[in-house]
């Protein structure tokens, strides 16, 4: 494998947006993405697409990427659709790294799209893929995270006040982020005093359903040199594993513990050089034990990350700067890009407000599916400032 | 990108099994491609997994790689699901390919599966995806391509019994493959006198429902060399491209024209090098100008490669040996593997009554999408006897 950079980023703005379809939201991100590289569609030699639910929401299981490069003006390249749940995004971005990498192609799009207003099938809630019986008997993706933050709880001994201090400092980053779904702050009150949907998770604790698309350029340094390519980021590493939660401790992910020492040991880094990251906090125990099985922290001692304002803006080490899932949005298969764009754009230092001072290290960390089974995946980035 | 191996096959037979699953059908071809290999569950590095209709039919839009893998024994690697189609196998392929080929895995498994006759979300006709509304008015593949029938008929002069010739071909080829969903053979009456779907494909004109599950195995040269491994059959090439039509010609099909050349200049061969081919005959017509657009012979000349017995078994080209889409049978994500499996049984030399003498090198071709639009993936590989 050589060396990997990215050289341009582009995302809608993430919300609900019933009335546009896949396509436009596609090509919106794509072009921006062009644009911010300064390259145009014929530089363009092999994409994949992100997406998790355009085949049921949409009768899209396949052809999505066909439609959006189709729709910016890209043709006849090679372009494939994959799917991996949540971090269906980031595996598009790992896919198009691979096939630049190898070798094969210099130039590589990775698009990530999802539209969850719309639902053209009808207005039933989706289960998680596979997950059908328990769907129905209530143990939902919140379900499950409840049950882990009660896990939490029981062996650290916080209580939902410092759980809901995540919600509250993703929106405050959120505040600073014009891509973001929801940027008005709210207080600790209000994400304690919102509806519940699984105890001790209330409404402003969990994402939201969202709308978008996200788009990432991937280059060789060839190519980077043959177009005059500059505010370059170098991809250190991409990891990907599947499996389920840790043995007999829900609270932890064992897959995302595993994809972490994977992009570690492949970037040549350690989790004490990331100055910023992007987690996947569908939840805000997410956040908590996704500093610790990414190795931000030690075990249980996440929880004192978000109180000792470590993970905030300004803080040792800030995470979710973009507002993350719970206030950028989560419209699936573009997260993982979106996450993309978030770091490069602060390893660029282009972040603005909310940039994150002297930043080199980014990390992404995406994970789907339902981890009580083993149909799960996980996907760590390394990106760093070139 | 370095060398690639397929180091193992396995496929379940193509049929229509409503009683069992899509993690049943994946796990009887995963244990038959590692038992091939002669390798081991824990060998396995990185996994692809090819479905194109799992998620309308089944609500498994994602994870039905790691369901598979799960079931076989296969746990904890990185897994992704990609999609294309009919070309969604293929592509599972090529990833897996891509991921061996780059240096990044040694051992990776490419699995394609598909559960076509169980519709637990009903009964009603699956359109290709994106075009709805032409399936509703009628517009369906088979009236498609009998629409490119008809114009190869109008330009060639050939009748619909030249045509009805590949399926009388490719059922007998079945006849001689224990893996075919159809093995009795046919006579031209039949398949003339066969109800019509859309003038002139008749219904055995057309490849019928099919479930099953193929996989194949995919190694470096270290690897092969490390686990010992023995009838190796090296990947020359691989193509993907999107694409339609030809311009005002809706018998030829550029993006699989495209997609044959990228894979004859990376392999460094030619069509004239090729022995034995596993085409996309999803209707009789499609074998015919599969032909052509593979350059296995002139434009408008492929009727006469099936008139002179030049594709059939003991001719100068066989085709379809396996009996092809229209006789193996056709579960979508699984059918690009599925004719890996075939070229690479006629490469060991091990097909028995149906082996081509001499076969050297190979050439599998999947086209998937509605190629009216430009949301189509074409997918050319090239196997050589290593």
């Amino acid at each position: 494998m050589r060396e990997v950079f990215v050289a341009g980023i582009g995302m809608t703005p993430f919300g609900r947006f019933p009335d546009t379809t896949i396509e436009a939201l596609g090509r919106q991100a794509i072009l921006a993405a062009l644009e911010d590289a300064g390259i145009g569609q014929n530089d363009v030699e092999v994409a994949y697409a992100g997406h998790a639910r355009t085949g049921r929401l949409h009768k899209r299981e396949n052809g999505v990427g066909q439609l959006c490069c189709w729709s910016a003006g890209i043709r006849e390249i090679p372009i494939a659709g994959v799917g991996n749940f949540c971090a269906s995004g980031s595996t598009a971005l790992r896919e198009t790294w691979m096939a630049v990498g190898s070798g094969l192609y210099d130039v590589g799009l990775a698009i990530g799209v999802e539209q969850l207003s719309k639902r053209p099938e009808g207005g039933q809630p989706l289960t998680s893929d596979g997950m059908e019986l328990e769907g129905e008997l209530g143990f939902t993706p919140p379900a499950f995270f409840a049950l882990a933050a009660r896990r939490y709880m029981h062996t650290t001994g916080v209580d939902p006040a410092v759980l809901a201090q995540v919600a509250v400092k993703n929106r405050r980053h959120a505040s600073l982020n014009p891509y973001a779904q929801y940027r008005s702050p709210i207080t600790l009150g209000e994400v304690l005093g919102s509806p519940m949907v699984a105890d001790p998770l209330t409404r402003l604790s969990c994402c939201p359903t969202s709308d978008g698309a996200a788009a990432a350029i991937l280059v060789s340094r060839e190519a980077a040199e043959r177009l005059e390519l500059d505010r370059l980021v170098r991809v250190l590493s991409s990891s990907l594993a599947s499996g389920g939660y840790r043995g007999d401790d829900i609270a932890h992910l064992d897959l995302d513990h595993r994809a972490a020492l994977a992009a570690y040991e492949m970037a040549d880094v350690g989790p004490e050089d990331v100055d910023v990251a992007e987690v996947h906090d569908a939840f805000t125990i997410c956040e908590i034990i996704h500093y610790e099985d990414l190795g931000f922290c030690p075990m249980w001692e996440g929880a004192a990350m978000v109180q000792s304002g470590d993970s905030s803006l300004g803080g040792r080490l800030p995470v979710s700067t973009s507002g993350g899932l719970l206030s950028r949005g989560h419209p699936l298969g573009a997260t993982g890009i979106a996450q993309a764009h978030e770091v490069v754009t602060q390893l660029r230092g282009e972040a603005g407000e909310r940039q994150v001072e002297g930043a080199r290290i980014g990390l992404t960390h995406c994970v789907g599916g339902f981890v009580t089974s083993d149909a799960a995946a996980s996907a760590v980035h390394i990106l760093a400032a070139a």
